[in-house]
């Protein structure tokens, strides 16, 4: 990504975040009629309204928030602006929506170079036009040095969801099959790699992306779907943990299915972590009728983020809240929820 | 307030919240399933989902976001919890918004109490049942000790705007009333004496109340209101600044007719603060046609947030962006933005 648009305020003399950034004063109203103004400008924003007001059309709307406090704040294949943006339109996504307004809630740290803001902001801007949805309403606040992280971002977001579409987590049935759109943990280790300072031979860059593309591919086939969930926090493992519990039936999962690099297998042996279990930020779980597998299957390998989209299981009326996975030397193990804290803050 | 329900996390078990509680694992699983369950219930979000879903009839709709900040956690007259909620729902209630739904974001300390969450969540109860408003979604983070501050608290919401209400900032006319509905300063004031430990001689307490009652009470004499603002951040004189900026025209303020408590006035005296640059958590100011201000006025009045709303000045083709306020002794002088950083996290 180039910078093209210059920081509108002057580094030289703000060069870092005070706590008059956060005052509702002089400075406040800069950063916000500035720089924020400068990055996600547009007419329902631009009002300076305590809120944003825009027109709905009669139906159903789906609403959703997500803070992100990820650590460190920039990492290999993107930064906490991006993540948040793609977060929250991914969530809209997994209500079966079309995402469409973003709200950006900013916690600073006093101290945080002003310089790391705007690449922040910029990146969000960019994240927001490809995933289009428009950023319309926001707030700011700043909190001494020492009692925050540079900075903690929240995004919540509003999108319609189109008549036809009946997405739940209670929706699994048994006979239901189990896609994954592609490759599982890159996200969680390149924060951890990012974090603990180790190279790998190849680099394994966050999965990062808006999925609403993905989804569209998806519904354009067919809207008998029953279930989308983007396993985020907790990985693949919890969040089929998750939507047995939510409908009251088992899944089985078979191993070799399931999309692992190398790089990221090879990172998962020496960091002690189980691929099964790190979150991923660009990667969808669908749950669909058998009858429509296949051809959600191949849909979704035309489309970028879902190249190497796999059928990995299926939904049982047996063992009900349980997740079984046949491993790679043929036997089968239960595969649980997330106890302990695996990988704190990647998201 | 009583707290009737007990805390569904066992506290001897669980007495503070550690960073497997932000894991995406059993325990956020638990955090989410039985606290914020038990408290915020409803039908929306039990379903479990990525994000909240309701129908919407057809019409604008205003959406907003806020996080909070506040130091210390809990103080005269409220604490972080119903401060997120009111402070939000009066967001809505600005762009002239019925205020229907909430989300809550929640970025946890290592460390907090369990017990102090549990206060703090049934304040938001409480807040959200008073305030006629539902929190359907939400999300959960946890920061590493010295990385945060206890806890910060985002919340977003959304509200249908009724036929025939048009507010902007935009809207202010010459010739104009304005009408601040209560006494200012006490937020600020209450803020500032918990954290400084100043004790005076009548407890100061904070203002922190759901406005959409006494908006209620305003439309129903009329629709013909041009602006509503909630003077927090800044306090009265940053807001009537901001306002003057967004309608290119000038106000001029009585001082006399601006009330303020004879304890919030001692305490300023002491703290070297000015009361106009306080926040407040439970004011509105109101910008409307003057044909419509005495009936407004009165209507506001029978409601307990606009006992004390008076008739504060007016808005004037001259001198556009500047406010000018007529003091006790009968001169005039410019009353300016706030420049530096008064009283920072007193939201």
């Amino acid at each position: 990504m180039e910078f093209t648009l210059s920081c509108p305020i002057p580094i030289n003399e703000y060069p870092i975040i005070t706590m008059a950034h956060g005052s509702g004063g002089v400075l406040s109203h800069n950063l916000i009629g500035k720089m924020f103004m400068a990055a996600f400008g547009n007419e329902i924003l631009a009002e300076g309204h305590d809120g944003a007001v825009f027109g709905v059309p009669e139906g159903r709307l789906a609403y959703t928030t997500d803070s992100f406090v990820v650590n460190p704040v920039f990492f290999p294949g993107g930064n906490i602006g991006d993540l948040a943006v793609n977060g929250t339109i991914n969530d809209l996504v997994c209500c079966g929506a079309k995402p469409l307004y973003l709200s950006a809630g900013f916690i600073l740290e006093e101290g945080l170079p002003m310089e790391d803001l705007w690449k922040i902001v910029l990146s969000m801007k960019d994240a927001a036009e490809r995933g289009e949805v428009k950023i319309v309403t926001g707030d700011t606040k700043v909190v001494d040095r020492g009692k925050g992280d540079k900075i903690f971002i929240n995004t919540s977001g509003v999108g319609t969801i189109p008549e036809g579409i009946n997405i739940s987590p209670r929706n699994s049935s048994p006979g239901d099959m189990i896609i994954l759109s592609g490759r599982i943990g890159d996200h969680g280790v390149a924060i951890m790699s990012a974090r603990s300072g180790l190279e790998f031979e190849t680099k394994i860059i966050s999965d990062t992306v808006a999925l609403n593309g993905l989804a569209d591919k998806i519904f354009h086939t067919t809207l008998n779907i029953h279930v989308l969930r983007d396993p985020t926090r907790g990985g693949v493992a919890t969040t089929l943990n998750e939507l047995c519990e939510s409908a009251g039936v088992g899944m089985v999962i078979d191993e070799e299915k399931i999309p692992v690099s190398g790089e990221v297998r090879g990172a998962c042996e020496i960091l002690g972590l189980d691929p099964l279990y790190i979150a991923n930020e660009g990667k969808l779980i669908v749950i669909l009728p058998e009858i429509e597998a296949d051809r959600v299957l191949k849909a979704m390998k035309q489309h970028p983020a879902g190249a190497e989209a796999s059928i990995i299981g299926r939904v049982t009326s047996e063992h009900p809240g349980i997740v079984r996975m046949t491993t790679s030397i043929g036997s089968s193990r239960i595969v649980d929820m997330l106890t302990g804290d695996q990988l704190p803050r990647i998201c």
